[in-house]
């Protein structure tokens, strides 16, 4: 079982891409966890050590897809 | 059932994404075509109308997911 990370910070372009993770990844395959960074501000660096530069972004098996051109980390570090 | 389309050009950041696409995506809920649109450039048109403006991206539910800032679809014009 894969486990997958969708990291987001709340805005229009996550929601919607939260939605496709969430209701299109096959879940025989993949848990996914939900990580708001604008809430969940402490994991910041654990995105940033997974590769992720720009919310919002899926982290699955090591790789991290970085989906439509979302808010940078730096901004969301600013909140 | 949705459909899914996933249009890309062949490159690293696009062969990274397939495999998670055609990996990961519940085929109990989405049948997802792959477009190769350096193969099938008759096709382009038909991903600039779905709003794809780079590839790789997954068109699924009408909404377009642009993953990991690839090629621009006027670069792949040129081939």
């Amino acid at each position: 079982m894969a486990k997958a990370v969708f990291y987001h910070a709340g805005c229009r372009v996550c929601v919607s891409a939260e939605r496709m993770v969430v209701e299109y990844l096959d879940p025989a395959q993949v848990t996914t966890e939900i990580v708001h960074l604008g809430e969940q501000s402490a994991r910041i660096g654990e995105a940033e050590a997974s590769g992720v530069v720009s919310v919002p972004a899926l982290v699955l098996d090591g790789q991290v897809y970085h989906i439509n051109y979302g808010a940078s980390l730096e901004d969301v570090k600013k909140g």
